[in-house]
C-alpha cells in the first residue's frame, strides 16, 4: 500500500543518511583520537576534535577497539589496514594497562588511566570490565588471537563471580541499610556479553553461557513493574519494587537498550513470547513514558509517580538513548513488520538527526530539555564512539 | 550622597525581604521535615513539602541541627522551645546513628541513613564528618552539653589526621596515576570548622587551632592561579596548576564561599592584606568570571580556558552559589564600605530573589541556564536548609 511505500522511501533515504553519518563519525575518531606516542585513544575531544584532556577512560578504549573491529569484520568499506592497526594498538594498550593489581584481584580494571597508562581511578562496579571483554572478544575475531579470546572468557568468569556469587572484591562495604538491588544495567550488560562471546562460536560455546543468558533474561524481566505499566531501573533481588527515589526511577534509554538485547535473544532461541514482551514492555512502553511530549526527545530519567527526579540532568536529551531507540524500533520492525514500529522509528529518527549531528563531524552528546546543545564536546568521560548495531 | 542613600533604602527593603524569606524557610522545615517516629529529619521534600524519599542524608541532618541551634542562639524571634527540641532530637539521631563502625575507624560517618538509622552509603571523603562537627559544636553552645563539644573536637582531630597525615582510612585506593590534589572544599571546610569551634571559646581554644587556621588559609590562597586572574578548584599539593579538566575547573560558588571565610579570618586576626586578597581574588574575581552575562546568575562550573566543562550540570544556576555571593558581597561591603561591592550585592540579590523563592515556601534549588526551574523539589540529597551567615 501507499503507506508502506512511503515508509520504504523514507527508510532508504534514512539509510543513506546513516551511512554518511557513520562515515563522518569514524573519520572523526580516526583523525583525532589516536595517541601515536603511548598508544590507546584520547577520548576527550572538543567540538572540532582537539584533545582537551589526556585521560584515557577504559570504557571508551574498550568500545573503540570493539567498534573498529566490528566495522572491519562486518562492513566492507571499513575493511582497511589503518582501522585494523588502530584496533590492535588500542587492544595492546588495554592489555598492558587496564588491569590493575589491587585487593580486588588481578581482573579488576581501572576506570580511567593517564595518557601513559597509570591507573587514576577504579570504580566499584563491573562496567570497565564489560567493555574490556567486548574489546578482547571482538579483537580475537579479526586477528584470530586465541589469547585475547581466552582473556575475555577469563574476565567474564570473574564478572559472573562478582555478580552472582560474591561482590565483596569490588570493594563496596556491606552496609545494613543498603538493600541488595537488581539494577537493570547489570543483567543487561551480561546478556550483551553472552551474545558477544557466543555469536557464531558454535554449539559448545552457546551451551557454556546458556544458563547465564536465561538468568539475565529473567533478571531483566523482573524490571517490569506496576502491573506491566512501567519498566523500573532498580528492583529488589526477588523482583519487588524498592522504596523511595531509587525504586521509582525510570531510565527509558536503558529499557530500550535492554529491549533490543531481549529481541536478539528471542530471535536466537525462537522465543515468540519473549519477543512480544520485549517489544511491548521494553520498547513501546519506555518510548511512551519517556518521550517528551512538549519538546520531543527522550528524557534521561523519570520518576514513575511523577515526582521530580533528583538527578540534576534528568530532563536533558542525551545522544545514546536516542541511538538505543533507533536500534530497538528498527529491530522490532524488522522482526514483526508492524508499520507502527516504523512510525515510531521515524519519530525518533527525525528528532535525532535534526539535533545531534554537527557540521564539524561527530555528534553532540548532551542537549537541554528544549533541544539546545548544552555541552559541545564530541567526546568526554562518558561519551565515546556511538554504539552501533 | 544620593547614591549612598539609595543603597541604604534598598538595603532596608532587602533586609525585610530576607527576614520574611528566612521565616518562611524555617517554617517550611519545622512543618514538613521532622520525623516524629524515628527522630532526625526528612530531607527529601517536594515542592509543597511532602516527603518523597525517607532517606536521611547526614550532611543535611548536621546542617539542620546547626541551623536550628544557631538561630535559637543568635536570633531572638527563633528562641522557641520547638526549635530547641527539634535540634536536640536531630542531634540525638546523629549521635546514635551517623557514626559507623567500619575499617575506617569509629569516627567515620555514613553519608546517608535509612529512616530508622541504618547506614546506606559511606562517602570516601570528609564532608559528612564536617557537618557532624558543626552540629555537635553548635548544639553544645545552646544546651551546654560538654560531651557534644568534646565529640566535635574528637572528630575534628580525626579529620585533621585524614587531611594532613594519612588519608588511607578514608578507603580510597592509592593509585599511581592519581595525583594528590589540594581541592578547595577541604581547606575551606576546615577553616569554617576552626571558626565554628573557636568562636567565643577564649584564648586557649583559639591557640589550639591557630596553626591549623593559618595552614587552611595558605592552602586556600594556593588556588589563586594564572597570575592572579583565576581561582581554580583543584591544584597540586605545592600549589601548581594540574593538567586537564580537573586542573582548569572553576567553581565560582566555592570561591565566593572561601572568600567570606577568609574575610572572617582576616577580621579576626586584623590581617588587612588578607582582607584585600579575599575581596579581590575570592569575591570580585569569581563573580566577574562566573556571572552569566547573557542570562544572569552564577554558573555552577566553568573551564578557565573556555572549554566546555564535562559536568552535565555546568551551566545550571544553583541556589547555594547565590547565597554565598550574597553573604560575601555584604560582608565585603560591611568591612570596606566600598559602594561597588553593594552594587554587586544588589545585582546578585535581584537575580536571587526573583528566581529562587517559591510561593509554596522555601526556595527552588536548581534552575536551567535560562533561569527556568529545572528541579522543583525543596529538599533533595544535596539540598537542605539554606546556609546562613
Amino acid at each position: 500500500d501507499r503507506r508502506g511505500l512511503r515508509y520504504r522511501d523514507q527508510t532508504e533515504l534514512g539509510l543513506a543518511q546513516i551511512r554518511t553519518e557513520l562515515d563522518s563519525v569514524v573519520d572523526f575518531w580516526l583523525r583525532h583520537s589516536h595517541d601515536a606516542v603511548h598508544g590507546g585513544f584520547f577520548t576527550c575531544l572538543g567540538r572540532e576534535g582537539a584533545v582537551y584532556d589526556e585521560l584515557k577512560y577504559v570504557w571508551l578504549q574498550g568500545r573503540q577497539v570493539w567498534m573498529y573491529c566490528r566495522l572491519y569484520r562486518t562492513v566492507d568499506r571499513f575493511r582497511k589496514p589503518e582501522i585494523l592497526e588502530a584496533a590492535k594498538s588500542g587492544g595492546a594498550f588495554l592489555r598492558k594497562f587496564a588491569r590493575v593489581s589491587s585487593t580486588s584481584g588481578q581482573w579488576k580494571c581501572a576506570f580511567c588511566l593517564t595518557r601513559d597508562g597509570k591507573a587514576v581511578k577504579i570504580q566499584r562496579t563491573i562496567f570497565s570490565e564489560c567493555f574490556y571483554i567486548m574489546a578482547m572478544d571482538e579483537l580475537s575475531r579479526v586477528t584470530g588471537d586465541k589469547d585475547a579470546q581466552l582473556e575475555a572468557e577469563q574476565m567474564m568468569k570473574q564478572l559472573i563471580h562478582w555478580v552472582r556469587v560474591d561482590s565483596s572484591d569490588l570493594g563496596r562495604p556491606q552496609l545494613p541499610g543498603d538493600v541488595p538491588t537488581n539494577s537493570m544495567a547489570v543483567p543487561m550488560m551480561l546478556l550483551c556479553l553472552v551474545q558477544q562471546l557466543t555469536e557464531g562460536r558454535g554449539q559448545e560455546m552457546a551451551l557454556k553461557y546458556r544458563e547465564l543468558g536465561s538468568w539475565c533474561v529473567k533478571q531483566i524481566l523482573q524490571h517490569i513493574q506496576r502491573d506491566g505499566t512501567a519498566v523500573l531501573e532498580n528492583v529488589s533481588l526477588d523482583g519487588a519494587e524498592l522504596s523511595g527515589c531509587q525504586g521509582r526511577l525510570q531510565n527509558p534509554g536503558h529499557a530500550l537498550e535492554a529491549g533490543w538485547f531481549l529481541m536478539q535473544y528471542s530471535a536466537e532461541w525462537g522465543d515468540e513470547e519473549l519477543q512480544r514482551t520485549a517489544i511491548n514492555k521494553f520498547v513501546e512502553l519506555p518510548f511512551q513514558n519517556g518521550w517528551d511530549k512538549e519538546h520531543g526527545g527522550l528524557f534521561y530519567f523519570l520518576d514513575v509517580d511523577g515526582h521530580c527526579p533528583t538527578q540534576l540532568e534528568w530532563s536533558m536529551k542525551l545522544w545514546w538513548p536516542h541511538c538505543e531507540a533507533l536500534i530497538a524500533f528498527l529491530m522490532a520492525y524488522s522482526q514483526t513488520k508492524k508499520p507502527e514500529l516504523l512510525e515510531s522509528f521515524s519519530q525518533v529518527y527525525k528528532y535525532t538527526f535534526s539535533h545531534f549531528p554537527d557540521e564539524s563531524g561527530e555528534w553532540f552528546g548532551y542537549l537541554t530539555q528544549e533541544g539546545k546543545v548544552a555541552l559541545d564536546f564530541k567526546g568526554g568521560p562518558f561519551k565515546g564512539k556511538k554504539k552501533k548495531k
